[in-house]
């Protein structure tokens, strides 16, 4: 990885953009703002003549090599679109992850990474592996050298509690994360940033916490080992932790306002908490900010399971880290779970019909997917037998994918559907029977989850590892 | 106060002076940066034409009104400037603190508002009340209306620690605060902002709370009661109170970007670190920062004693108040104490012959001021008894007003010198035979600190208050 390199001539036109917007919002005199909207136009025509691509405001050419570790989240590649708030794309399959590895400068989860987790764990790959679902993936080859060694690692992910609303496709990386867990027998850290919430939406400090606290519940409930998991909620670990203060502080020191503007498009009008917030999702990433498990020691690496628009806020502590003494956490990147409505779009829990929630009951999960799922069959039975449907854009069928253990099972229901042979109807109908068990499973699961027992995995305490 | 208002056409100038400073760093087409200064140079002359005044870079124009709780910290008035990190005049006199006042905004400390903390009080007002050397203030009279009525407020002042060594002019705001605590009887929180200094020199963070906790000896050496006064250090506190973090977040949630760089004078290239901190500084004026002292009350008012150059900061802070629901921090100004060899420049902790320090030994005190103190005196003794010194530019004199008590006598030095009758040398005798005692003093009470007593002084406890 390198430093952060800015593409030259992307500042002076977002700076120009800038002053635009500034002049019409203070209504300047007309000639001052024909002036200025000339020059934008002159410096947008110098990019396209050096770049060969027209510029968006946020957006960075498309050449992979200027972008290693370093470009601005938000990738645009023909209508692609994705950052750690907005995904975007109007192909109905989904965001085209190959070329989003080449524009992050990640590297892919082959065939033989996925051989390799088998060898080093002696455990059959988990089906987001073996199907592709976690795609993408920075240093894994490390950590697995590593652990070779004996040297061990620890998991980091998190979820942002904007609601007490989870739905199905936020599970994807817990669901993971568990796996690995289980996989390897390390210490796992999630960061609840209910802080973040507090600054991006229109809600209360109050409420971000309690939507933390009601979250952790569905989290634990995905069956983490309370002796090996810490859950914490930014409001409470930041006020509880010098140690973890003091590495945000660290990394504050060591990423300029032009950095996270590049990475992640902020603005000059953006708030001074959303412009330092990186860097608290950062610190999780370094062992020594959690010294009650890993005893002080800053040398344990971090490996993060997490979907990929999240990249952006670690390409950034890649960044950092070695600049600060620390090791570079590794990742895993997830494909985004698709709305019932279509894969153009990432979920929004403010839409209850825009995925299946936690809290569905079988009638409602019946519906939804009856009602909502898009489908890739045909308009009438007969055309459908004729020519089959399209499991690639089909809703139904891309659930499947991630909920669907047996791949016999799920590779017959992709020819069948293709062929003709399975209708629309009767796909969904196999989705039902896969969600309606599993939530309701989570829902029994959920119920146990006492009080006491959230306390438990939220206070900071030791862990069952010797470090 | 007002709600902050930016003077129209100041952003598009800076936006503008920004771009071409971009244009030139990124080596762009010659036109376009011809372009660009000349749609800044029209922004200049229309911005005169609107305010009849010159544009100068972070400076609003110089209409009170305008400014009142808004204008950037960096007041050119003349040559003077002043901000949180630098001040400086060419006037051997210092600053005009006159012209600051209506700068700022804020209100002067006159015979009136002495003559009431007197009446209030019952106290004889302290020397620095006295001699206008804590010259300005916000909203005095309201805190003195609510002490009238049995409503208690609290005091709140700091200190960064960007070294081991502190001078005379560094106790300013503690010896006064001291007088504040005694005559009202009130709760003192005192920040020590070791993650400023973190972030703004070239200090490791280690060191950096090494000196607040070296500070902090000095700072109760000036006599505060453990069981009234809670002094803190930033890298401890934000990671032991979940509360001071949420009142930190909230701040930042409503402080943008555009603001901290009009008010702070920041940048793009400045880490992010630095753009979050002033709600660092801001979160103590707030009682519910500390749960611990004042029982979760979020309405208990708060006086700031403290340097003019620190008011941007608590400017912000008294801006961002009402929209989070707390009262304004009412503020009291002092002037800046100068440096031995003049009014000129603010003192600094590393030139060891800029000011007297804390632990300098009587010979060295001797030595400093007979051959560093910038003397107001003639060349000859023959001129000075035929003309006179001048009081007004010679630091003993200065330094005698700050610690001089008898106010008799010192008027009778300042006529004595201004006659001729005091030569320059039993003026500076004066001065030492006042600052020898008072260091040799400050010393033995520093040496009666123990670790024990820092640790209890910078413990988070309840204080002797009822709330």
């Amino acid at each position: 990885d390198t430093d952060v390199t800015i593409y030259p001539g992307l500042l002076s036109l977002t700076s120009q953009g800038e002053l635009v917007r500034t002049l019409k919002t203070e209504k300047a005199v007309k000639a001052d703002i024909d002036a200025a909207v000339k020059l934008l136009l002159k410096l947008k025509a110098d990019y396209k003549q050096v770049t060969g691509q027209d510029y968006k405001a946020g957006c960075p050419p498309l050449e992979s090599t200027v972008l290693e570790d370093t470009g601005p989240a938000a990738a645009v590649d023909g209508e692609d679109m994705v950052d750690p708030w907005n995904v975007s794309t109007t192909s109905a399959k989904g965001v085209d992850y190959d070329k989003l590895i080449v524009r992050f400068g990640s590297s892919k989860v082959d065939q033989e990474l996925v051989d390799r987790i088998e060898r080093v764990s002696g455990k059959k790959p988990h089906r987001f592996l073996r199907r592709g679902i976690f795609f993408s993936h920075r240093d894994m080859h490390q950590v697995l050298d590593a652990y070779e060694k004996n040297k061990s690692f620890y998991l980091y992910t998190g979820r942002g509690p904007s609601s007490e609303a989870m739905h199905v496709g936020h599970l994807i990386p817990f669901i993971f994360t568990k796996w690995l867990q289980d996989t390897f027998d390390i210490p796992l850290v999630i960061q609840l940033t209910d802080d973040e919430k507090y600054l991006w939406k229109d809600l209360s400090l109050e409420d971000c916490h309690r939507y933390a606290v009601e979250n952790a519940k569905d989290i634990i409930a995905c069956g983490f080992d309370v002796n090996k998991t810490f859950i914490f909620s930014d409001l409470d670990y930041m006020g509880a932790s010098p140690d973890f203060y003091r590495n945000v502080v660290k990394i504050q020191k060591h990423v300029t306002f032009n950095q996270v503007k590049g990475i992640f498009g902020f603005g000059d009008s953006d708030c001074i908490g959303k412009i330092a917030f990186p860097a608290i999702q950062a610190a999780p990433s370094f062992s020594n900010s959690f010294p009650q498990i890993f005893k002080g020691r800053k040398d344990i690496q971090c490996l993060i399971p997490c979907a990929i628009d999240q990249d952006p806020y670690f390409r950034m502590t890649r960044d950092v880290a070695p600049r600060i003494g620390y090791p570079k956490p590794a990742l895993l990147h997830s494909t985004f779970f698709p709305a019932l409505q279509g894969a153009q779009t990432k979920m929004s829990a403010s839409d209850a019909n825009s995925s299946i929630f936690l809290t569905d009951t079988p009638k409602q999960i019946k519906n939804k997917v009856n009602k909502h799922a898009f489908s890739g069959g045909k308009d009438t039975i007969e055309e459908h037998r004729k020519y089959g449907g399209n499991p690639d854009v089909d809703v139904s069928f891309m659930y499947l994918t991630f909920f669907l253990e047996d791949d016999e099972q799920l590779d017959k229901i992709r020819q069948d559907y293709a062929s003709g042979a399975l209708l629309t109807g009767e796909l969904k109908k196999r989705l039902i029977d896969t969600l309606q068990p599993m939530i309701t499973a989570h829902q029994e699961r959920r119920k146990q989850v006492t009080e006491e027992m959230v306390l438990k995995f939220m206070t900071p305490r030791p862990l069952d590892f010797n470090f």
